[in-house]
């Protein structure tokens, strides 16, 4: 820990009668962690409060930095941010790392995307084009070369396409060295909400009634936010819980490697991902459901596994070790809300499928919104937290 | 607790110089439990002994008490063992629930066996006809009718089975109320061997060195037999770990019930079963694997959810709550052990599928080996613990 620790700052505010934190982040999902530790970094008293910290869709998530293969037609805001995202990925990891002392999971092994079948192919082709069209690296090549590089492929692999950009991080390594860094600075508590001195935000008060003080509140909180008083209305109604299964299976040591890279597929039109990870487990992923259920679905284990076993015909051998659902935070355009709502107010949220690869934008966009710095003009537009305002404060 | 209690007996053997203990008995699943309580009905004082009670196959079990669906071509000898036991079932079950207070999830609901495709149908026609040969209950009915009787059965089951006979128990509650009203004659420890003095079984030795003597020892660890110095060779040598995946599945109140009754299958070749509760769970399996694998094969979970999906769809709107894989002890013939082997020492094991069906049988067939009683003559050749010689014993 090379930081600076701000907490005599803290404590002298709280002599002078002044707030007791200088900013509050609530919510400990890698967002709030991350953008706390950026708070840090530039020199601020931090806070962060949670009940469970990372035990939302950080815990759930595979960690795919992937900012070629999320791109989905017709989102032309989101894409620069993914790009920008990407490439402070390496350095952020590193830093995370040095300061820790801790192992991220960081790997730069690049990804292979499968067809399943070939309307899966030719979809695929014309998604690298527009990312080619985006001076992206994307390059398609035949099935029986991406059966040479990863000779776990099966014969349901009918095409693919190479991304040597796209890399992991494993987020729950990655969020407990954050945790380890930030140290003491985690609280364990809910807040129940905001408080405020006329239009300025002032602390939060807890679910047990303790009352936080604090110059600055970021919320963080993902979903979360829905069940805060005084959290800006407009914010909580622009997020949805997105639920998705995450399988993680283990690789038996007559198999490995089985995998040296990511896979992800299209599968008669389904997504599907496996991430290898160096501890020799996969993580089985990719299935997206708005209906309001937060428990693993027998469904979408099942189509998992078949989607999964199309492309790697060993997926069947393996040992299924943990299955998960968390509820990502979709935003209406798949971008987040990023910003400063109102005075001492700030929010981070609404990350979606993205939450991990924007990590490393997003603490920094974060950080500018609490310490009152201008938004980026390159992104500013993308993440404005009021660009979905809420019906009632809609022109009749 | 109506029962008399022997612990008196005992302290005055050990004070004589006697054996600390009446009986010994080896392994805390459902077959040493009920053994251990039908010893006590009978007046022996019992001391169980299990680092880890109901962790084995009684803990995976789906506890399907049925004799008629359980029957395979040409095991002749294991028929009358099945029906006995499922005649002794229900009275057992109210037994146990009386003597312990608590509630055992036994549930006469009969079982339906659908077919996936024609083959099957033709297999379960014919099966069918086996079973009414050997005098039980076995109506194939239309698949419409099927579906009249059970709705959430979907167009992928093609014909069916009816088997009034066919009912269930819960083997965790079982179990759960014998520990109750076994109390401290339950000890947790691993037993490393058998003691002798001569050729007689005078009591064992725990793992951390502890001497305990009996007047009887019965073997009742299922695989853990293998484990035990002393314990017969050809008994260990009988039996193989044949694993098995079994998932617990949620219903959501808006799909309840999804089930009244047992749902057997056979689709394209592959058994599966569907086991409704009363708590509202179902409890899902088939998979029969001898590869040595302990854990949750990737495979198994995907194949039971798909052939289950295809005799009930609702299936995919589950929840999935429960993976989980044991090892059965597998016997030859698919027939239990039960007998004594020796002065003072005897065995239960290698009940194979057969385990919570056969537990009422069992227990009586093994509580009359402990206590010398002749074996029933009419069981006695099939259960016969020395009917599978080692190699080293054959004849050359």
């Amino acid at each position: 820990m090379t930081m600076v620790d701000h907490a005599a700052t803290s404590r002298t505010a709280a002599a002078a009668g002044g707030p007791d934190h200088d900013v509050i982040v609530v919510g400990a999902g890698i967002i709030g962690l991350a953008t706390a530790r950026e708070l840090l970094r530039r020199g601020r008293g931090v806070t962060v409060v949670d009940p469970d910290p990372v035990s939302g869709a950080s815990r759930a998530a595979a960690g795919m930095l992937a900012p070629v293969a999320e791109v989905v037609w017709d989102q032309p805001a989101l894409y620069p941010l993914m790009v920008e995202s990407g490439r402070r990925w390496p350095g952020l990891a590193a830093a995370v790392a040095a300061e820790s002392g801790r192992e991220v999971g960081y790997l730069a092994n690049a990804t292979l995307v499968c067809a399943g079948d070939a309307a899966d192919r030719r979809h695929l082709t014309e998604l690298a084009g527009l990312q080619r069209d985006l001076g992206m690296a994307a390059e398609p090549i035949p099935a029986a070369e991406a059966r040479r590089r990863e000779p776990a492929l099966g014969p349901g692999c009918v095409g693919a396409v190479h991304l040597p950009g796209d890399h992991q991080v494993d987020p729950r390594r990655f969020c407990a060295a954050l945790l380890e860094l930030l140290g003491p600075r985690v609280r364990r508590a809910r807040v129940a909400g905001v408080t405020f001195a006329g239009d300025r935000a002032t602390g939060v008060r807890l679910a047990d009634g303790t009352e936080l003080r604090g110059a600055e509140v970021l919320l963080a909180a993902g979903l979360g936010i829905g069940d805060i008083a005084g959290a800006p209305p407009e914010v909580a109604a622009a997020l949805r819980p997105v639920h998705g299964e995450v399988l993680r299976l283990q690789v038996p040591e007559r198999l490995r490697p089985l995998l040296t890279r990511t896979i992800r597929g299209v599968v008669h039109g389904r997504p599907v991902y496996l991430v290898p990870r160096a501890d020799g487990t996969v993580v089985l992923g990719a299935t997206s459901r708005e209906d309001a259920l937060p428990g693993v679905l027998a469904g979408g284990v099942e189509q998992l596994l078949r989607d999964a076993r199309r492309l790697v015909p060993a997926v069947a051998e393996l040992e299924l070790v943990e299955t998960i659902a968390r509820a990502r935070p979709g935003s209406p355009d798949d971008a987040p809300l990023i910003g400063r709502i109102g005075p001492g107010l700030s929010v981070s949220a609404g990350y979606f499928r993205h939450g991990i690869l924007l990590t490393a934008l997003g603490a920094a966009l974060g950080a500018d919104a609490v310490t009152g710095a201008p938004p980026d003009p390159r992104f500013a537009a993308a993440i404005d937290p009021t660009r979905f305002p809420t019906r009632r404060n809609e022109t009749p």
